[in-house]
């Protein structure tokens, strides 16, 4: 078999080692910011991570191509600009780690006291002891069941908590969770959990979800995780809510992103913020080289790629 | 059977509900503070949390005590005043929960830049994006493997890591180690890991275990955690391997202990300090409700109490 080979190009050299031991390829590393010499032979495309390219800038002359890998879950400024018979696929998946991880962390350290201590630390001062909140015995809420919510799930479980798991509809559990509740239920449910952990895509039916009312129904002393999008709370009725210290928030997604310096959220008592940081981290270059990977195989066995959101091979194009 | 009852000192009245089911048992709420009235009658004392009572002030009069229950793991100030032919219990296990998720609390704080953000947000600044490190994928290393230590490798296990035990001797593994391995081998094992998480017993053989050379043999970039006992760390040693920006430290114990103003730990860049926080928490009391209620059915069965470490139920007592 000498068939043509397969022209896949790659923005970081790293990405073309881990292919190099797979036949029937030939792998050209591009950041995509110059034209590529050879890019009307290029059918798989990888578009670098944290990027502000168009896709319309980029694809003049591709001729070969036929599938786009993002590096991203978010893929709506690469829709437009899409060429006809070109799929795009996103890196879903690839952040499920590193942001579940940033949800355990933000728990942690807001149930912990940790924004009190780096506090404490720069005044050079050792608080005195007292009895202090833990995570253990606390009922956590996951808002939001997909695949990052199970991944937030299973990191929270070993931590001798109760778990409830709520998705858009209700269905069976898993070792989880006995039963995924319904959206429907989150009302009923909300009085009853410490913590609240939010990680629904934001669309038109969560968009405003945690609103005031949702909020009020939150136990004293309860904490609000945001590790979704920043338009799923209302961010008015939190910092009420918080304001008057009872509850609680930790955030890694604002509304608005980035937060102006003079937004009252940086400033209200028990309230973390943290700069929309829960998949870019050092986790996502493996996730993504796998996923770089298997698309790789796939086309190579003239099977579809998986992950497609645009174009022929997505829900949308069959 | 009508038998004398059983009389027990609680220091709150919340763990006499606890025990109210208990048949023949007479439970009477003590703080140790001033003689009882009843003290006569007393024949297991609980001894109240965070308390710095001696025990040789209160026993006077307690003609009837067998079994003075700790709240604490650590018991040395009460061996001294232990009357003869009474037993005395520590707390291990009630604050293994709140222990070993602090353990992960500084872990997930350190590697996701918690303290960074807590600056940042106390500028009302909103950090630019840029790529972090995540605990995904880091090699992790639990020094000391007993109730406590296995409680950490649990919280860590889903994590998406690799994890390493050691402990006194090598022995077989577990569920989430294939192997035990021996504290022979830590200099070995160090360049290899990129977390390690301290919490060995402080003993003579572990005073000072974490010495320049041991910290000298861990990656560049690494993080030590100390959960145990500060004086197992070279203080000094660490100072300096993080004041070159090669090693990081999240510390909830340090030497000399509560650190001073002028200490260099406050300052050293990538440090971060908790003051001793790690088993004082809410998390203590259910479990420390859950020990008195076994140690009391133990004495109502006529079966030795567990948890003793004085006096002659315990090891040097038999």
């Amino acid at each position: 078999m000498s068939a043509t080979p397969l022209v896949v190009s790659v923005p970081e050299p790293e990405y073309a080692q881990a292919l190099g031991d797979l036949d029937g390829l030939d792998v050209v590393v591009w950041d995509m910011e110059q034209p590529h010499p050879r890019g009307a032979e290029i059918r798989l495309a990888v578009v670098p991570y944290m990027t502000k390219l168009r896709l319309a800038d980029v694809v003049e002359g591709l001729e070969a191509l036929e599938v786009v890998q993002l590096q991203s879950a978010g893929y709506e400024q690469f829709v437009d600009g899409l060429p006809d018979g070109v799929t795009l696929c996103n890196a879903a998946g690839v952040h499920d780690a590193s942001t579940a991880e940033l949800a355990l962390t933000l728990t942690l350290a807001s149930i912990r006291d940790i924004p009190e201590f780096v506090a404490a630390q720069a005044r050079s001062r050792w608080e005195p002891l007292r009895l202090r909140t833990a995570l253990a015995d606390r009922r956590v809420l996951v808002l939001g069941y997909g695949q990052i919510g199970r991944a937030i799930a299973g990191r929270f479980a070993p931590f001798e908590v109760s778990l409830t798991a709520v998705a858009s509809r209700a269905r069976d559990g898993d070792e989880l969770v006995p039963r995924v509740h319904g959206i429907d239920e989150l009302p009923e449910l909300l009085p009853h959990h410490d913590v609240v952990v939010v990680i629904v895509p934001l669309t038109d039916a969560t968009r405003g979800l945690l609103d005031a009312a949702m909020l009020g129904r939150m136990p004293d002393g309860a904490l609000l995780v945001n590790v979704a999008r920043g338009p799923v709370v209302d961010t008015q009725a939190l910092v009420a809510e918080c304001a008057s210290g009872r509850l609680r928030a930790a955030l890694d997604v604002t509304d608005p992103e980035p937060l102006p310096a003079d937004h009252p959220l940086w400033t209200t008592p028990g309230v973390l913020v943290t700069p929309h940081v829960g998949g870019a981290t050092d986790a996502m270059r493996p996730r993504a080289m796998a996923l770089v990977r298997r698309q790789v195989e796939a086309v190579l066995a003239g099977q579809p790629v998986g992950n497609a959101v645009a174009g022929p091979l997505s829900h949308a194009g069959r």
